[in-house]
């Protein structure tokens, strides 16, 4: 049974590449929108990113498992986009597309030929969403702006002498995400009202907006200083990560006083937690008193973790209402068979890469998954 | 000016807590829709979540800063959710409300009285979203979520004997903003098509997705070997951190030839990369060679960064092409001053926690970016 997408009837031109422009048209063709990718002659810089696929499991070595990955869905069209005539075919291609078309996502922006007010001139109603770094123009990616930013500082192991990078590159998923809502909204809004929209989205400002909301950039305005490094331990409330007796380590939460209360039951702590309790002048059904004496409840705590196997953890904690995950690595994950059940992935044959179960939007509507199919070829779709 | 917000005329129930859902209500607040934000008499689990005022700045001490971030610009009742009395009175704030009403998101799911089937018999185009933790409904967390995925293995130092958390609720935020999308998405289908969406919506889900999509989860499917640990190094091409004589810290970025070719350039290296070249039968071309030769590469490069003040790194990089930023924390970049003239920004008066620079939506639209009002007190606003 197919049903209808939220975004039929919507096409999309993308002159993009890295991961949050792409990651927008990615998610705009999963919500039922036609996205057409349109790349250079040979492709843009990202068309080899790394990961490569190796030759293992039959395919060829050296096809990027990053591009097709991102560019899942998509019709693709390269054009020389230094000429007057591969300029005028892509503008065509956005402006002559329909009620549904007029909208174009770039990270390429300050080229005249494909601004808003050039579009804007051919088709009144265009949208347009253009990808910066900063927001004064300056090139920026995730790794600078969250290096600008403070998160490193308080990343890792609270004794390390440096920096911590996030792997994750959050900033660009973040501004990804922000870009596929801002073309939503404004062909929501040019639904109702008929106008386009001009959209300028930096990089540099999700992180901001971000780290703002979440509190990281009020408390050096309002408080007298800002937060702590925690290392592992979760801030403002109890969590932190414990060592089993077999080398396995889990990561532990006990966001209320239930959490709490099944956390000590388990661990056989009751008594001693209650004498510490006692004699700290300490309440721990208080999420504060939690925090600020994290580190002896973690040292208690670690006791029982460092005497039982990975498996008798996971069984002790199982009827508990303490949130536990045991960490595994991606290898294990996907070795546990954990896709090939999740309602989320379905296979996909990728040209190029191999057959592989590959995710759909996480967003479920009315009980669906919406998949794409698979990245087709470089320039292989017909232009118009 | 005021222009006409892309989600005006839109209301939405918000019955919620914790980060995910707050930030999608706040985030469609900041695109014009009413949002209303139901909590029990009291507030909900979140109500004092860390960070709390400490009292400087003259304002109280112990309010949180991180539900009055959250909850900006939107409305708050309370009610008794466990009587039929105030279970009726959310039922009707959300199904009577007009033809943009009828749309509820909730981390809260499970219970008769909200679900999407009841609320349905009470107007057909109702739109809901449930955020869950797994898709079976199990409850998780930002933090057990990570822990499960893969990530903490390959983040932080190369020889750490552990695993590291990330500091930024990636997933928290990710999950907000694909809910957010989710709820746009279903507006625009239901002013298309008059059909309201039943939309679910796991926490899990929304990482395994995005793990999917940027190739973690395909390469242990396609490849021999999965992504190995990097530390501060970006993979898959040329990036590093390095220190300075007087103790600072830069993120260095070389994505292309150019960015690299004026790396060596500015670090007075050109010489001895082009010997170095020659002798590993390398292409620095090639961002593959980059990345594969990083670690002769960073040493090199790292003898000039130690032997030049952070000003004078500062100052040598900023006539380059190539990514740079120093590492800033976040008391360092709101000592510089940088929000207050960053028009992302603006002065907020927040009751409960004082003045402060606070951050509007990062998508611009036609040059205005959109903020909203403060956070309101708990349970100040009028029901119906």
């Amino acid at each position: 049974m197919t049903t209808t997408r939220p975004l039929d009837g919507i096409r999309i031109v993308e002159i993009s590449s890295f991961v949050a422009s792409p990651l927008c048209g990615l998610t705009l063709a999963q919500l039922g929108a036609e996205v057409i990718r349109v790349d250079p002659i040979g492709g843009a810089s990202d068309v080899k990113r790394w990961p490569l696929t190796d030759g293992d499991n039959g395919a060829p070595v050296g096809n990027s498992i990053y591009w097709t990955g991102l560019n899942k869905g998509k019709k693709s069209v390269t054009a020389d986009l230094r000429s007057p005539d591969g300029q005028a075919l892509v503008q065509r291609l956005i402006t002559e597309s329909g009620p549904g078309g007029g909208i174009l996502v770039t990270n390429s922006g300050g080229r005249d030929w494909m601004s808003h007010e050039t579009l804007a001139a051919l088709r009144a109603d265009v949208v347009t969403l253009e990808l910066l770094g900063g927001s004064d123009g300056s090139p920026a990616v995730d790794y600078t702006v969250n290096a600008g930013l403070g998160f490193p500082f308080i990343t890792g192991p609270v004794d390390h002498d440096g920096v911590v990078n996030h792997v994750l590159p959050a900033w660009d998923v973040v501004c990804g995400l922000y870009a596929a809502l801002a073309i939503t909204a404004a062909v929501r809004k040019r639904d109702q009202t008929g106008a386009g929209s001009q959209i300028r989205l930096p990089l540099e400002d999700t992180a901001l907006s971000i780290a703002s909301t979440l509190g990281y950039l009020t408390e050096p305005q309002v408080n007298s200083q800002g937060r702590p490094a925690t290392g592992n331990d979760v801030y403002g409330t109890y969590g932190s990560d414990f060592a089993t007796a077999d080398g396995g380590r889990f990561m532990i939460v006990a966001l209320t006083r239930r959490h709490f209360r099944d956390l000590v039951e388990v661990t056989g702590t009751t008594d001693v937690v209650a004498a510490l309790e006692s004699a700290l002048g300490a309440d721990f059904s208080s999420e504060t008193d939690r925090f600020t004496h994290r580190k002896v409840l973690n040292a208690l705590f670690a006791g029982w973790f460092a005497e039982h196997s990975t498996a008798d953890v996971e069984a002790a904690l199982a009827g508990t209402s303490t949130l536990a995950q045991r960490y595994r690595s991606f290898d294990e994950l996907v070795a546990e068979g954990t896709l090939a059940t999740h309602p989320l992935f379905a296979e996909l044959h990728q040209p190029g890469i191999g057959t592989y179960r590959a995710a759909g939007l996480p967003a479920a509507f009315d009980g669906e998954t919406y998949f794409t199919g698979p990245a087709v070829e470089l320039g292989s779709s017909e232009l118009g």
